[in-house]
């Protein structure tokens, strides 16, 4: 079986069960169907708070070979995650599914819950840390099953992915469940990543160290989901949450990069009232909006909104008038959390209202303007964002797939050469993003357009940017650093990648040296 | 066949189907199904703005026979029910089955469309105006469907209540369906009644006089939930939609009634710090709230929350610092509208938040003190809102039975005599809300309490308050008034009462008096 991009696909996975090979980015649309729930309703005389994780244990009754979810708004602070699977082992529970959202290097007691057979399963659109090395180095039973955040979240609500528990970091939540992320010592804004967890899964859990009494307010995710509250001494640290102040790169290189790409955005004609915007929270990528925001004001221009997970610059923009509203999935920094908590225009949005293909229509959909990263490209303008040069995951798509297929325009930004690796392949280690939703790859030596993008090549060309094929980027760069030889991985798969529509895009073998970082 | 309160029903009503007699209030609790949901995805590329209500019809292809829905917000200024069923019926369409949160005088249209079988089913929670009296007489060729506001919510997300296509009034809404309640021409405040439409409709289209550029700001239903949006010139008149500042009645009965809820209150022991409270937004109830209002602020006490439909009242006791918050399933008025707009503790609540039985806990289980109001009451506390002593429909449960069955305290205001008639009987017309749910009967001749409520009535017994039996107060009125002759009813069965659990819990028959207002 083979993707419509060329890759060789078992028809069935051991432990993922059988294989849709992608067949493009919007082939799957159409009737769609979002799960029956099963709940057990609540009557007057019930309580809902438990004493301790051991009595929300028993009240589950938790079995082997369940699944479980987590999601990351505590990032590298969070607690939640491994004192529940901690608690679990501790009760000889085997064979849990992990179905996090994403999965940080303070996560790593995964490792010796996978070695040891508690944990067989991962799913999670971004794994980062020893946990993705484990993985690589196919310590997990079960191949991790990678998917980005509108993927996840069409996976929780179609029935695809089954969530048996969620478990709900609760920075706040109030005796009957009314959960908010933007009060108490382990605040981390907008909760986005948990909403469809919390109304599909059979059980919903709010785990929090700040319990106040009922009602909380505001409230991000209502009572009506909440089966049980549980308080606890700390659900995360404050310092691994937010990253401080998100900073603009000095990178001279970075800095021409974000250039051009800005060039790119102005001549594309789409920096009009009402223009879009998202980017990551990367130097570089800051360093485009920093740019972008140049143009918007020196041309008087406003914009409709900005969105993806939200950093401090983003909140200026919208503070300076540059943007009538921000969509946030996730608060990145502490600015953005406050700016949610006082600011109505700084508006949540859930995964699935981000980034979910099978909804009537996500935030995504409205994109004008999304700036992405890259570990490599190929020369179909294929994306891998999941694992590095060496075959090791080391991140995956988050939003990558979701927002370069909904924008009119996505600009890959990346040095034409890191670490001495040329960026552009003729293959790539692991597809994540397919070619025909990138449209521009940008680097300090030129840029190149897809040439599906006639519209986007006329307009370009009339500029003085360096215009290259994308074919003649990647000879620049094998100029300098040769033709890399291709990375030798063992046969067996260690993790699915599922695009957003839940087909397989790819998959990822073990890697051979067992010695590698992680 | 006949419920726990000994109605006979028939075990099959034509136009209805099977029937499950009502067995007690919270009997039936336990697993429920959220029912599946297709929808049809929407990509990037595809707009859902429509030019006129013509395309949106063409688009949804609406047959005979389908069941379309509504919600009341803009109350007796709602432009949009009468506007699609007569788009309908100029397009030949039979059949129909309006299914609207509640019906006013304004929706007069439907009695011709329900004569020439257009609209042959209504199901709504509460049904005013002429409307009420050609049910009443017979008109609608099957019986209405009469349920409680928590109940419709239950309906619709379990399946019991199917919507092919729900109209949403949408005072602002934006290019891709984003909806809010708060701006516009026919701003009405939350939409709480809106929600569970939206949600599980077939097919969900936005109608609006103010189509604003994405995204609208707030967001109260969600652009991943609306196929298509649609402008016209207008939703609603502002005049209908609110009632203007909302009054305490200066009766000097009434006020005596409200005094002595407001000492049942007091003695009930639950007026202390976190207390929370509903009450309509007729006069002797708002007579109430000042009452509490006089003991909270002489005793210090801050409450959690007040809930309902939310009048000025209400708002001014949130601003004092009376309560921490609102729940507001409605605004009533102005004043909450603005409210609700500009102060984040004034909270809205969907109606299945507000009152559906079968979720992980509905507002009104957190409910402390509930007053309500009754046009029969029989010696078992057994209430009557949905019928007059003639036979006529002119109400319904609305939020009745879901807050008498939630709150600690449910306390009945009423005077014992109406127009010569007595309010407590051997007999009530039309059972609505269950006797188990109402804990005591507050008159200007005196009270009754349940005899359930034994810690209650100990309570009392140590006041001044004159405490007697429901019987007693039957007997005081029947002194005066005589002993009501039953009213004379056809047998043809014009309405099913559903409790909230969707069980029947009585039957409206035709009224003989076909002179009768209405």
């Amino acid at each position: 079986m083979k993707t419509i991009l060329g890759r060789e696909l078992p028809d069935y996975i051991d432990g993922y069960g059988e294989v849709t090979p992608f067949q493009g980015a919007f082939r799957d649309a159409g009737i769609k169907t979002r799960k029956a729930v099963k709940l057990t309703s609540v009557n007057p005389s019930d309580g809902k708070v438990l004493d301790n994780l051991e009595q929300v244990f028993d009240k589950l009754n938790i079995k082997d070979g369940m699944t479980i979810s987590f999601h990351h708004h505590l990032r590298n602070g969070d607690h939640v995650l491994n004192m529940v699977v901690a608690g679990l082992a501790n009760r000889g529970i085997k064979d849990l599914t992990v179905a996090a959202s994403s999965i940080f290097p303070i996560h790593e007691p995964l490792v010796e819950y996978m070695e040891n057979r508690v944990v067989t399963g991962l799913v999670a659109n971004y794994i980062s840390g020893p946990v993705a090395g484990a993985i690589s180095k196919g310590k997990l039973k079960k191949p991790a099953i990678m998917q980005t955040h509108g993927g996840r979240a069409r996976a929780i609500e179609s029935g695809d992915l089954h969530i048996d528990v969620a478990f709900i970091a609760a920075p706040t939540a109030d005796t009957y469940g009314n959960i908010n992320g933007v009060y108490g010592h382990a605040a981390c804004g907008t909760l986005g990543y948990a909403i469809s967890d919390a109304e599909y899964a059979d059980k919903t859990i709010a785990i929090t160290d700040n319990l106040v009494p009922f009602p909380a307010c505001p409230i991000q995710i209502s009572q009506v989901l909440v089966d049980y509250v549980v308080q606890v001494e700390s659900i995360g640290d404050p310092a691994g949450i937010v990253s401080g102040t998100t900073k603009i790169t000095k990178d001279p290189v970075a800095l021409i990069i974000a250039k051009r790409a800005a060039e790119v955005i102005k001549a594309s004609g789409l920096v009009k009232d009402g223009v879009s915007f998202q980017t990551g929270a990367g130097g570089t990528s800051l360093a485009v909006a920093a740019e972008l925001k140049d143009i918007m004001q020196r041309e008087g221009v406003v914009g409709s909104f900005a969105s993806g997970g939200v950093t401090g610059y983003l909140v200026e923009m919208l503070e300076e008038g540059l943007f009538k509203t921000l969509f946030d999935v996730q608060c990145f920094d502490l600015k953005a959390i406050d700016s949610y908590r006082n600011n109505e225009t700084h508006q949540a949005m859930s995964a699935s209202m981000y980034g979910n293909p099978h909804t009537k229509g996500a935030v995504v959909n409205c994109l004008d303007i999304m700036i992405l990263g890259a570990t490599e490209i190929d020369t179909e303008f294929n994306v891998n964002v999941t694992t590095g040069s060496s075959g090791l995951i080391m991140g995956g798509s988050g939003g990558h797939s979701d927002t370069a297929a909904g924008s009119k325009l996505s600009i890959v930004v990346t040095n034409l050469i890191k670490s001495r690796v040329p960026m552009i392949k003729d293959e790539i280690t692991t597809m994540t993003t397919p070619g025909e939703s990138i449209d521009v790859v940008v680097t300090e030596r030129g840029m190149a357009v897809n040439p599906r993008r006639v519209d986007l090549i006329e307009k370009l060309r009339i500029t003085n940017l360096p215009l290259v094929t994308i074919d003649e980027l990647k000879t620049m760069a094998e100029k300098i650093t040769g033709v890399p030889k291709a990375v030798q991985l063992l046969e067996k798969i260690v993790a699915v990648v599922e695009y957003r529509d839940g087909s397989v895009i790819d998959v990822v073998r073990q890697v051979m040296n067992t010695n590698v970082w992680g």
